[in-house]
């Protein structure tokens, strides 16, 4: 869920000094396009990791724009006033009407988090609250608001480089307090909760939007960015009418090179001596594993995805060739049929499920709606949007019968892929692998890496998370394949007793 | 939530057979249309009561219609096979493809409520549930799924006159068990469980339907009218083009002249001596419920509706005089300011929200969502069918901080009406009074009659129920009205240790 945001992103002070000024003239444009047309409010949330820049955003965005539009509110302890109605009437009081621009730094969720990472509160409660939220804005955007929910992360690592700079300088010492590093103890429960809320609280309609708050400069591109972004779309088809099926806040813009794919060494070292070594000991393990008594009451189901020519059929064989052929089947998933078509989009995915002590691999599975459909435009924006979260509840729905969701998404360069395709072309045998299609996709090349990015982004949760798997060398990759495998099954079979099944 | 359903609506045997081959072709016809366009596919949840004609109504469809296009499934305690998978997959496995209706007799609503009633799940865990349900309903409905939910109803009574009848005819005595009069001594819990779940599982876009199931022929053209409605509703946009923005499951069709208004015995007896003693003794009630120490740490929120000139003003201004004047607010609601028309609907209302101690008296209120707005189309079908919801969810709100909601709907009859409009133009300081709007919302009598019933059934909850006033006696209806509210004073200040506030 943090992956993009722990790149590490940064702008440097000639990129942000050359754009900033443009994009401010552009925002001051919007927010007086917004206060004429009235057509909507904009309520932006701010919320996130302490030191993150909150409150330099608030500060930035009232700086940026007319302030005298734009309606700040922080939320402290409930006055009496606030103490004495429902939870929500203060909020309520904060909203904007149409035509302005409201940014609540601290809100609805601040409370509900705090209370859970302190143990205030118990998991049913948080997720009730959740719901109950999920209602309130769900009711927002039916009435037209434009939300934009915003979290500022930082990585642990981050959070303590920060803390020590601050305390480094004489001039900032002042404001570490003993608070600050409880807080950093707390760090691990505190992006658990987090992690939680924000998977549970992102729909199609309002989406969280996770801000990597490490560099001041990256951080207000961003948030400015998005703003504008979500504004001017909302703000050209306001006069067209606008139906809350469309999406609202975009996904986040593309401001650098950086991304989680060309972040990774896509060509990994492995010799085949020690392929062959670790080949035969990872899939004895396998073996082994599969075979547990305790794996007969759970079931594996693995996802493989992928750039095309990336070794995914490679990568299954070595898996398959460890398992009992009664174990296990493979799914290869094209183009829907006839009944698939006739049915919702899960349908075809749900009648494939392994039962208990099976394993069914999926070559190609339900990420398809995030991936090919979206970038070809297969389905419309809302559609593949409202898709995270029901894929996301899917593999819940898995994890809570007991079963195990591993995820794959092995990555190859433009050029590698190249390579491949011309060598497949070379040799008769393989030469149906190569279709149009695959040179189709790769003149979508950039929109792929887009999709597989937000796809991880969103998807990659607390119980099934994304594996990246180098692929430029086909030994490393379809060793990592098993090596997590091993790793995954290892721990689940263990904490076994310790599973939180529901049912 | 029952009120409609427990009327005792009737279909006499001639009225049924005249109308029952019509609708049966129309039916058929349906379906067929149905079948051609596979535009979209038909699900019906049957839930309810047992002995309220569940069976009967699914075999009586698949009379009706063509029974190799209609899929149904009981589903019973669950095979090894669907065991082993998570908890849906039994359910996704029996939806029915595009064009054609699946009959789902027991689904994923079942379990839920009957481990509730049984006490093996808490009402965490129910909601949970209901959170899962609803997320999955939503997809259904936007991947294009026709959903109808049934709820087959008897009252309680009915059910034990059911039992009995079956009991004293030996051709039928069989049938009856014990597990039947066990199920009938836990009516009253059944009930609230349903009450519940039925509440938080309905949706403007997926609504419950309650049938009530004492008279067969009534309820088999209910649900053959309902579905038909249904059908016909998306099969006449299919060609044009269907949005989930619009409502699915159309409201009950209007079959007898039954309703709970026309229920009322309008004029009730109620001598001025007698009215003079009373008033006398339930104003003082009221002033030292309103002066007890535990009122100060709860606030009331009274809602007057009801037809034009039915005497709310006056009913209010009996509540107000037994009140300190420092203690309540009387909120007159008309046509939103331009302020309020710039927020989102419920925004005016929670402005007035009052706080510990104190008392809000709304003379019309947030419930012009769903009457005049809707009769006189201010706003779409689908924004007033989501606001039962969020007008549910708000009053939860308030209950849950201590708020005291007590709502009256006064109703006087059409004729009553037009005798007290002409004497308030005939006296000069009371013709203020009486406006155009008046006389045009008499002419939509009948559609107001229709929007209260609805508001009633989709509103009355556990936690704030509607009292309808018989006010043609002006004397009885303050009285019932000053009654009603020391008793639920009286009710909740006694039970206020065991107040289930979550904060």
């Amino acid at each position: 869920m943090f992956e993009s945001a722990e790149l590490g992103h940064k702008i440097d002070k000639a990129e942000y000094d050359a754009v900033e000024p443009q994009l401010r003239a552009q925002l001051l444009d919007a927010q007086f396009d917004l206060l004429e047309q009235k057509a909507f409010a904009v309520v932006v949330l701010i919320n996130g990791i302490d030191g993150a820049g909150k409150g330099e955003t608030v500060n930035l965005l009232n700086e940026w724009m007319d302030p005298r539009h734009i309606q700040s509110w922080a939320f402290d302890s409930p006055t009496t006033d606030e103490a004495e109605r429902p939870f929500m009437w203060r909020f309520w009081r904060a909203l904007p009407p149409r035509g302005k621009i409201g940014v609540l730094f601290g809100n609805w969720y601040t409370d509900p988090i705090r209370e859970r990472v302190e143990r205030l509160s118990k998991k049913p409660e948080l997720d009730q609250h959740l719901d109950e939220i999920k209602r309130f804005e769900t009711m927002l955007v039916r009435e037209g608001v434009l939300l934009i929910k915003l979290w500022f992360h930082l990585s642990k690592d981050g959070q303590r480089k920060r803390l020590k700079a601050l305390e480094k300088d004489p001039r900032t010492r002042w404001r570490v307090t003993r608070q600050d590093w409880r807080y950093y103890a707390q760090y691990a429960r505190y992006r658990k909760v987090a992690e939680h809320v924000l998977r549970h609280s992102s729909s199609g309609e309002a989406p969280w939007l996770i801000v990597d708050g490490s560099d001041p400069r990256f951080r207000a591109l961003l948030v400015g960015r998005t703003l504008l972004d979500a504004m001017r779309k909302r703000l050209d088809v306001a006069t067209r009418g606008w139906t809350p099926r469309q999406t609202q806040a975009p996904l986040p813009p593309v401001l650098d090179e950086r991304n989680i794919l060309n972040s990774l060494t896509l060509d990994q070292p492995l010799e085949r001596d020690t392929y062959d070594e670790l080949l035969e000991h990872y899939q004895g393990r396998l073996a082994l594993l599969t075979r547990n008594p305790a794996f007969r009451e759970r079931s594996l189901v693995l996802v493989f995805e992928g750039v095309d020519a990336a070794g995914k059929g490679g990568a299954i064989r070595r898996v398959t060739a460890a398992l009992d052929a009664r174990l296990y089947h493979v799914i290869p998933v094209a183009a829907p049929t006839e009944e698939e078509r006739a049915q919702p989009y899960l349908w075809r995915f749900w009648r494939h499920l392994p039962r208990q002590g099976k394993v069914a691999i999926f070559d190609r599975s339900w990420y398809g709606r995030v991936l090919v459909e979206r970038v070809e435009g297969f389905c419309s924006e809302a559609d593949w949007m409202r898709a995270y979260s029901e894929i996301n509840d899917f593999e819940d729905q898995l994890a809570v019968a007991g079963g195990i969701v591993v995820k794959f998404w092995l990555q190859i360069g433009k050029d590698e892929q190249l390579l491949r395709f011309r060598a497949r072309e070379a040799e008769a045998h393989k030469r149906f692998k190569i279709t149009d299609d695959d040179w189709r996709n790769r003149e979508r090349w950039d929109d792929y890496v887009r999709a597989v990015c937000d796809m991880v982004d969103r998807t990659s949760t607390e119980t099934s998370h994304w594996t990246l798997v180098e692929a430029e060398n086909k030994l490393f990759a379809r060793i990592k394949v098993l090596q997590t495998l091993c790793a995954r099954l290892e721990t689940e079979l263990k904490n076994d007793v310790s599973r939180s099944g529901r049912r």
